[in-house]
C-alpha cells in the first residue's frame, strides 16, 4: 500500500473544502443562500442556520471532498492551458453540449436522494444566485467556472434536500411521539 | 423461453405509447410543447416539427416503452387502491419526499445526455406546461398523476436535447462541409 | 394537506421493510451475506455484525422505504395479474431488455457513493447468493421476482459500500488520531 | 461566440477517439473483445464484426468523445503531477474511495439503457479483459489508469447492451414481419 497521504478525516476534508472554494471564489453562505431560497418557498421553518449546518456537513464527505477537488482543478488546469487536444478548448469555453460537469453535478446533487438531482436542475438551467455569478465571470478571457458552477449547485441543491428531510424528520415526531434512531444517523 | 409475447417493434411501441398517454390525458403535440418553450429560448431554428418528430421517435423505444406502460399503470392502479400497505397512499397523495418517479423521470430524461436531465429538473420544479396540468388536476380525489407527470416532463426534456443535438449537427457540418455519418444513427 | 399518514419515523420504516421482505420471502441475515462476502474479499475486519447492522441502518431510510415497498407491491401485483396491457406480461416474464428494476437498484445502491453501483452490477449479473435464489424461484408459473431481487442485490451492494467506509473512517483515524465528526453523522 | 472550434462532426470525433486511445495502449479490438466475451454467452449470433461495429459508432457521439479525450487527459496530467493539493495523489495512487472514474463510466454505459450500467459494474469489479491489464499497469510508479480502465471497461458495456438490442430488434422482425423504423434510428 502506498506511503503517501490519500485518506483523510471529516474535519480534513471540510479545510481542504473550504480553502479550494474560497480561492475559487465561493464561500460557504453563498451556497447555503441558493438552499434558503429554495426552501424557504415551501417551508416556514428553514433558517439560515439550518441551511450553513447543511453545506458544512456536506462539505465533510469523502465523495464531495473528491469532486470539489476535482472540478476546481479541472477549471484550474484549463486556465492555465494545460490540457492536449481538442478537450482545452471545450472545457475553456463551456461548450453548451458539454455535459461532464452537470453528470458530476447530479452525483453530488443525489446524495439525499433524488429529488436533490431535480433542485440541481432546476438551479442549474435558471441559474439561481452564485451560481449565474460563476456563470457570467467565467465567460471572461482564460477565466473558467465549467466545473465550479455545476459543483457550487449541485451542493447547494443537496443542502436543500436535507433542509427538507430534516424538517419532515420533525413533523413526522410531532406527529408521532415515539422514540426515534438519531436524525441522519446512516 | 416464454411463449407470452414480450418483444415489440418500434412501430408497436409507439402505437402503445401514444394510446395509453390519450387515455390518461396527454397528447404528443403538449409534450412536444415544452419542448418548443424550452428549445426556441436558445435557437431560432427550432420548429414545432422537429420537435413532435422527436417526441415521436423517443416514444417509440423499447426503454421508453416500459417507463410509460408502468408509469401509467401504476398510477392507475393507485386510482383503484390496488397497492396494499402504506406504499398505496403515498403514492396517491404525491408524498413530497417520494422521488422514484423522479428517478424514472432521470432515467427517461438522460436518453441523450445529461444535459436532458438538468433539463428535466427544470421542467419539474417550475412545472412546465401539460406538466402543471397534470399536477393540478392529479390533486383531486382518487385521481392520481404521481408518475405521469415526471414521465412527460422527461420525454420533453429529452426531446428538447434530441432537438438542440440535431441543430448542433447541422452546425458542425455547415463549418465543416465533410462528408458524416447518418445524423443520429447510434 | 392530507390527513392521511404517509410520513412514518425511521422506526416504522425499518419495521414495514423488515415485515414485506419476510413476506416475499428474504431475511436481513442473507441480505447482509451477500454484503460479507463481498466485503470480507478486501478486508480482514469486516463482521457479519457491521454487515447486519448495516442492512438495517439502510432499510430505515425514507428512500430506500419507498423503494422495498413499491418494488415488492409490483411484484405481487404482477403475480395477481392486475396490470393492463403489455406490461403485465413483460413484468411477469422478467424480460432481459426491461431495465427499469436496474434503475431502481441503481439509484438504492448508491446511497453512500457510486462504488455501491458498481458493486450492484457485480451482484446483479453474478446472481450473488439470495439474488440468485429469488432469480431462480421467479422463474415459476405467476411467481414474480421481478423488482425483488434487484432492489435486495442493491441493498446488499450498499450495506457492502457502508462497511468499506466504515472501515475506512476508522483508518483514517488511526493514522491520524484526532478528532472527529461522528461517524456518519450526514 | 467563441472562434475557436470545440464543436466536431462524428467522423472527426471517432478520429480523435482512437487516436487517444491508442496512445494510451488501448485499440478498439480489445474493447470489442469485452463486449463478444460477455455477449456471446446470451446469444449464439453474436458476431466480432457486430462488436467492433457497436464500438466504432459508440466512439463517434459527442458525449462519449467529451467522456474519452477527459479521461484519458487528466490520467496524463495525474502521471505529469500537474494537479495541486490532495486530488493529485488520491487520482495517481487510484484510491478504492475515489468514485468519479465510476460516476463517469456509469453515464458511458448508461447510453443504451440500464442494462448496460449493470453490465459495467460487472466488468468494473471483476476486470474483464483490457480492463484488468490497465488496471495492473496503473500500478507502477507514475502511470495513471485510474479513468481510463472506467472509461473502456464503460464503451465495452455498452457496446454490449447495443448488440443485444440488435440481435433483439431482428428477433422482434422475425416473429413480425411487419415494416419498422430503420434501427436504431435516434
Amino acid at each position: 500500500m502506498s506511503k503517501k497521504k490519500i485518506i483523510y478525516t471529516r474535519q480534513e476534508m471540510f479545510e481542504f473544502n473550504r480553502a479550494i472554494l474560497m480561492k475559487r471564489g465561493v464561500t460557504i453562505e453563498e451556497i447555503a443562500t441558493i438552499c434558503y431560497q429554495q426552501q424557504s418557498k415551501y417551508n416556514d421553518n428553514v433558517t439560515m442556520g439550518l441551511c450553513i449546518e447543511s453545506v458544512e456537513k456536506i462539505l465533510s464527505l469523502r465523495d464531495i471532498f473528491h469532486h470539489v477537488q476535482l472540478a476546481c482543478e479541472i477549471d484550474r488546469l484549463a486556465e492555465a492551458h494545460a490540457f492536449e487536444g481538442p478537450i482545452q478548448d471545450i472545457i475553456l469555453e463551456d461548450l453548451g453540449l458539454f455535459g461532464i460537469d452537470e453528470t458530476m453535478g447530479l452525483d453530488v446533487s443525489g446524495l439525499y436522494g433524488t429529488i436533490g438531482q431535480t433542485n440541481f436542475g432546476d438551479i442549474d438551467v435558471n441559474k439561481r444566485g452564485i451560481v449565474k455569478t460563476l456563470n457570467d465571470l467565467g465567460k471572461e478571457d482564460d477565466k473558467c467556472h465549467t466545473f465550479l458552477d455545476d459543483i457550487v449547485g449541485a451542493i447547494a441543491a443537496a443542502a436543500s434536500t436535507r433542509v427538507a428531510q430534516v424538517l419532515n424528520e420533525d413533523l413526522a415526531h410531532e406527529v408521532e411521539g415515539i422514540e426515534r434512531f438519531s436524525i441522519f444517523d446512516l
